[in-house]
């Protein structure tokens, strides 16, 4: 496991240290736009069967990599795994996204809750990420991964997705000390989550922060941030002899990245309504910046796509820092030719240092 | 319709004059979460026959203001009358949002488009305006609205509401040319609607943006806000002897405040995310804000919707430009009790000037 990586771009940009081309990686590069993935997940049956299945988890994490010559493989889970190892019972329903049998609704129902040991209950995700690494063989670097703590919450109130959150929202402003209490207990899974993860090998940790964004910026900073910084203090930031970056991405966040700079993350993820070069200017020299092509260019031609990406490298400009990703998740319609077009234009930049 | 307005505070606080205390209104106040809205809503059969009887339009918007001292009345109809009357075939399904019969889906459709004379395919809309300012009789003035270019555009090639929108964000990218056409349409087709409805006599007017944020920050300003602020520019600014100001409101738009600023509009509508203290750094002078309490906060029990209506007016401090608003329409799940709490809340409040 300690075999030295082949290609530690996606690292190297990820502390800001110089490298010879923007490293790129693609959220939810495993999914459901590439046909060898519908067959794999056709085969486990469901979703979670996919996720708890270490074999079946690694060869979709592996499938984006053999088409694409990508800078990063990124564990396949699904950021809800946390509380469906509390007892929620996770499911989904197709179409509408993920549901729990038993969401959290009051007091007792949070205080009644505990933090799952990630290798005996969330034993699927270490070891699906110990295969991983093994096939890799060093080829390029392993990214974990976790919804963050006020995602969870969300989610876990709620029971399902939703437009609005009212729940979670209203219990934030009726019971502050309550939704504490929950944000607490998932800091410290999160953290111990993620720290398993590092420990089975994870090579650099991203913590997904899918409904900060619906917070007002006093409620983002005291429900959200707040708890994702205590979760970036108590990682373990150097695993194998290298430094395990950490990137925070708030979707909706581009308003609070000057806080999200201050937690001590490494790297702050834009989703694509920021502007990549007034993001730069904003945090300055203290965090790499991924990001942050809109999804919605790979629906374009591929000229159009190589347009739009080097737009963004032109924004980022010069120097290190930089690791080129999508804003969000790419769309399950997405021709995989197209992302080919996109891998290839980043790489054929070649980047001053 | 000349007669002079017992309570102008709105209008003297959009245009930064001194006013004793805070004006308010709330996006959506003419909606479900009022049981006498819900019951002409019944009557009215469907919610396009509600907004196209002006007598029903008029009642309705009225009923807010029967119930709580609020400083302006707005037009109760939807923001998709213009492309309805474009012949694309308003229809709205329970539960789910607006739907468009024959939505525009390539060159040919657009360029097959005309714009609508408002006092023909919309007059059902300047009549209800002139029937209720007849009603209101100088009590609070009558705010007028429309969707942005950007927003009817994105209902109008979509065919519906959508959590991505992917086909209105392929052709900005595939063929943006088309796109453009588009929106020079509707731009034209909402200055003649906005005039024609300050002719009828709406006393300030607002553009909801629902949709600009989903766009990068340069497509923001090139696709949305260009066009809002052709509009702007061609608006008739004063009647009956007064300015009528102009308001824009980008739900998400937080990250574009500046741009915003700078087309000329009277003030900026604030969603919730946004800190008005930073808002009010970032643009200055130059514009009024509203806004912007978290709709969920009226979930809450009357003491917190007290304590957080006073932090949002504390928040702007003192001096004029301030309208008290959410930020976003009030969900129909509200009491209406707690509706009449902020009011009372922000009117209890002496602002200085």
């Amino acid at each position: 496991m300690s075999a030295s990586l082949k290609n530690d771009r996606l690292l190297r940009a990820l502390l800001r240290q110089p490298v010879g081309v923007t490293p790129i990686w693609i959220m939810r590069q495993a999914g459901r736009y590439l046909p060898e993935y519908r067959a794999t997940r056709e085969r486990a049956g469901s979703f979670m069967n996919l996720c708890r299945t270490p074999e079946l988890a690694c060869e979709v994490t592996l499938q984006p990599l053999r088409r694409f010559s990508l800078d990063a493989a990124i564990l396949f889970s699904d950021i809800l795994t946390i509380p469906d190892a509390m007892g929620l019972g996770l499911y989904f329903v197709e179409g509408e996204g993920p549901r729990f049998e038993h969401p959290v609704r009051n007091r007792s129902d949070i205080h009644a809750l505990g933090v799952p040991d990630p290798e005996n209950e969330l034993r699927y995700v270490t070891d699906a990420l110990r295969l991983i690494r093994h096939e890799l063989d060093g080829a390029v670097p392993l990214i974990g991964f976790s919804g963050s703590p006020w995602t969870l919450a969300s989610y876990m109130v709620e029971g399902r997705s939703s437009k609005e959150f009212t729940r979670i929202r209203s219990l934030l402003y009726e019971d502050p000390g309550t939704l504490h209490d929950l944000l607490d207990l998932l800091a410290e899974a999160v953290t111990r989550y993620l720290n398993a993860q590092i420990l089975a090998g994870a090579q650099a940790v991203m913590i997904f922060d899918t409904w900060g964004g619906m917070l007002t910026s006093g409620a983002y900073l005291e429900f959200s941030l707040y708890y994702m910084q205590k979760v970036v203090e108590e990682l373990i930031r150097e695993s194998e002899g290298r430094r395990v970056p950490v990137t925070l991405f708030t979707k909706g966040g581009g308003q609070w990245l000057e806080a999200i700079a201050r937690t001590g993350c490494d790297a702050i993820g834009l989703d694509w309504t920021t502007d990549i070069s007034e993001a730069r200017q904003r945090v300055g020299e203290k965090v790499a910046l991924q990001g942050n092509l809109d999804p919605a260019v790979l629906y374009a031609s591929p000229e159009k796509i190589v347009r739009e990406a080097h737009k963004i490298l032109a924004a980022f400009g010069a120097g290190p820092g930089h690791v080129f990703n999508l804003g969000h998740g790419i769309h399950p319609g997405i021709d995989p030719s197209h992302v080919a077009a996109l891998v290839d234009a980043v790489h054929q930049v070649r980047k001053d240092a």
